[in-house]
């Protein structure tokens, strides 16, 4: 699998980078972002973090915002942030084009129903064929960690609790926690999997956490004053399925933070020190 | 004067805060953004970062991209950005609609020639009537520093030779540091001031520095593979006639990094450091 380099740019001592390649999974071009840190010119594999952005985002918000390169650089971790969705010419986005579905609101699962299961495959996406390409073309190691916002705060938790062995630390920021109860979810989940709701159950966190094989620590972080705490995200609901579970997660509500790139940026670098824990120990 | 609050964020335990307000020296409204940092809440007054953006952007890049906020929380700095030029329905802008003059290109300095002398005033609204409005409206000191990016470093480096007892502390960028003889320059200068050049001498840094009546140490970094080195921005020529005038200017070029706020962020935690030694000390 070719990579076209489309950009490469110092920062923080090491290389933001973004490539274009075909992707089988998602059947069409698409774009990652990768930050490099100043060790990864020493030849040695370093550990990965996969952030996977939310609604509307592409594979720069996070690069662009988040400020997590300087503590990367720091700790020798490699940042890989792709795409939210499929782009391109021919796949279908939202009828109504709205926001919230369809182009850049993948939702980090494989679809099922026509005509979204021919690109909508970004669970596949990210889970297999990105770090395949990463740990081939990079100096990757196969050390693993996952952390997302919003709908990429789902996302990243999914891919951790359906891959067990895969990653070796989960966090997330403002995680859409529920999807099968709330309307983004609902929206997404019924056009890309069908009207059949048990089959969604596959794809929610506050479900998956309760069959979990793996006790991953998971770390969220929520702002108080996010907008869409009540409606959208329900950490609640993943807070009392882990309770249920024992499953060790770590729940802080950070009280005045909304749901912005500001809130992000407040406490990466708590998230870097909690996968860099695990992926450096 | 009143202010309309636009927007409030917290960000690292402070606030990031959008206003509009109308200007005089503007004739219009104009917006800006504030970061207060928690010690804001302490009741004492804090010193000022006065904060310059280039050409295209507004009060938001720098806010949203340069990572400043981490630092300026805990040095207790107050992070101040207006927009790069007036804007609004009765604002002309460049002719032809280009990117480099008028809207977004307001080089601040205060034109003298017709249809921009009305509006086009940002070295007034910087240097005056922002930071009294700052020292009214927030607990902010009148302990000033300046700094900015590219047309923002000139701006920066002329509203602190400028004026001097204005500013405790100066810094820049990759700053357009010889607009006299450069394209983007000479096409704002002809247009805001005339064609006099002898006029332009006073929006100059490179001549302003050799006049000086006073030596605030200089700190100005520049990306080596900057694509606007060569032609626009001419560190050299400001450093040749600092070192004439034994002006105090510590230009460092920095391998491998280009024009971009990645760049920025890459070295801000120097300029905030450079600026609290000067303000706090």
């Amino acid at each position: 699998m070719p990579l076209e380099r489309l950009s490469s740019q110092k920062c923080f001592g090491g290389w933001l980078q973004r490539f274009r390649h075909r992707s089988a999974a998602l059947d069409g071009d698409t774009v990652f972002a990768v930050y490099l840190p100043p060790q990864a010119e020493q030849g040695k594999k370093l550990p990965v973090l996969y952030w996977l952005s939310g609604l509307t985002c592409t594979d720069e918000n996070f690069m662009q915002k988040a400020g997590a390169q300087r503590l990367a650089a720091e700790l020798g971790l490699i940042l890989v942030a792709p795409d939210t969705s499929p782009r391109g010419p021919d796949v279908p986005g939202d009828p109504d084009g709205a926001w919230d579905f369809g182009l850049g609101a993948g939702f980090y699962l494989d679809a099922t129903e026509t005509p979204w299961s021919r690109h909508y495959r970004m669970h596949e996406f990210v889970v297999d064929e990105l770090p395949a390409l990463v740990e081939a073309h990079f100096p990757a190691s196969d050390k693993r960690a996952i952390s997302g916002h919003s709908m990429g705060g789902h996302g990243a938790l999914v891919c951790a609790l359906r891959n067990p062995g895969r990653y070796r630390s989960v966090s997330a920021f403002a995680p859409v926690a529920n999807p099968m109860h709330c309307p983004w979810g609902e929206k997404a989940f019924s056009h890309y999997l069908g009207a059949d709701r048990a089959r969604w159950r596959e794809w929610d966190a506050s479900v998956l956490i309760g069959q979990a094989r793996e006790m991953l620590p998971i770390l969220v972080d929520q702002g108080e004053r996010d907008a869409f705490l009540v409606e959208q995200l329900k950490p609640a609901v993943l807070q009392a399925a882990a309770r249920a579970a024992n499953y060790p997660l770590t729940l802080r509500i950070q009280p005045g933070y909304d749901h912005s790139y500001y809130f992000i940026a407040s406490f990466i670098d708590d998230h870097l020190r909690h996968h860099a824990a695990a992926l450096c120990g």
